[in-house]
């Protein structure tokens, strides 16, 4: 079974937040991984897609929609659910690390989830103060400032949670 | 139609809570609306049915489960998802109004997941800091933190959204 | 806990199926149970929750979409899933039996659902041939010709899942 | 976008049925589409992942549960949607034509979900009868009885759905 890491973050996203989420992807798909994300055409869905592809890595899109007309092109497999933000539940439960980017409250909602369900996340340019302290204390919830320093932060996770 | 107004929080609850999220529900119900929460017989869940119940309200539930095994007796309507924590998007879909009380992750979904769908929140006790500061901004996230308030709240933002 | 008993069937429907659904939604308000339903305004979905409204009886609607501009004015309770038709499986999960009415495709994945759930089916006017030749032979799913026969058939299957 | 075809049935499945999902899912993965199904160890799942495996191919699986543990390991992609049978909404929207082998009521309400959202269907060994008349005489729901036969009718769907 292949490893699979999330990147979530906003539709609407700076050109900041673009060139991370498009190194992030980058980075992800070096280090062998499937890159999973909302996969609409926007922001920092379609930059982590973007620069999955541009290292050759597999793309896995859940969309919100029953269809495909707002996907990004840089989508391999469209994972189409018709059910919304409910498709939250599954970006993070489908990922062994989330790595969130900023966004609005639909990135919020997906950390949340991830923290409910166990899974680690690792924000990159995006700390998320005191609603969130219980899970820094625990661990599973650590900042990063840099694309290369979340990817460190996936692996280190990845090693743990297999150990 | 019967206007549902949403009792969010945690399934572990201290005294104090559970104490706040009672008077929350008798309110609710004394002011007429319909109480929904998550269902199930634990903490500010199984408190906010409890008090509704007291006042001779009505209480729909929306489980987790595709069972009600560990439904609330305080529950009429039992909701069967079997979705897991995806029935949260319906919980805060289906609230006029969203109240939330202390919990952990899986309520910090639910507010997230509230805001990004335009229903408004009120939390009680439960501030939630930075990383909501654009809701709170926006008027559609507000801090009550005596029941009375919540529900004083409640019903401006009622007022508001059918104006 | 409220006994709820669904009624699921075609969003397009001949007169002779409204006038079924009506009455068959009358009757099940007056046996006392909660009817629940698709919750739009058509169909069998209207005709139902009409005949038990007509009867004072309560209704509960679980809608496809995020909020209720599509949904009947006989719905006192609206679930908003966001789901589409992922809340196919939330209608046959909450209620204890479920009759169908003639519908297509939408109506035959709740009967499939309910079946797969272990929730007892009750069709009227809608006998469902060879594909679902298993569950006839179970006795889980029994054919009516009249509303009255119908109703009769769900107080037996609840009866019996009772004891 | 890579191209993706589903294949549903049985997690209970004879000698025979298993043997014909296996050649499927190979034949659907020398055409060069990726297999998507239900996930799980067992049945038409295993098979067809298996054959799928065994000719190269990429095989999603969209799982009920919200963990790996049911997970065959012939899945590459594991998608955790911790939805239970909604999760059936998933696999046939995702998919562009659905194969669907012998088996019990959650492969019937793939069958009725598919053609609900205009996904064309071919059974392999498993005929519908009079409940999916209206599908079988639209032309989006076809027999085959041999898996080189659905391959080829999965061919001209795909062909005619791109025209």
């Amino acid at each position: 079974m292949r490893t699979v890491v999330g990147v979530m973050g906003g539709g609407v996203a700076s050109e900041t937040v673009v060139e991370a989420a498009f190194e992030l992807g980058r980075l992800i798909a070096e280090a062998g991984w499937v890159l999973l994300n909302g996969g609409r055409d926007a922001g920092v869905m379609r930059a982590s897609a973007a620069g999955a592809h541009a290292a050759g890595g597999l793309v896995v899109g859940v969309l919100p929609d029953d269809d495909t007309h707002r996907a990004s092109p840089d989508i391999d497999i469209a994972i189409q659910t018709g059910m919304g933000d409910a498709r939250n539940v599954i970006n993070v439960l489908s990922s062994k690390v989330v790595c969130v980017l900023p966004g609005g409250a639909g990135t919020l909602s997906e950390v949340a989830l991830a923290l409910k369900s166990g899974r680690p996340v690792v924000t990159l340019g995006f700390p998320l103060g005191d609603a969130f302290a219980k899970y820094y204390a625990s661990g599973r919830l650590v900042d990063a400032t840099a694309p290369a320093d979340a990817v460190a932060a996936v692996q280190r996770f990845l090693t743990e949670d297999r150990s």
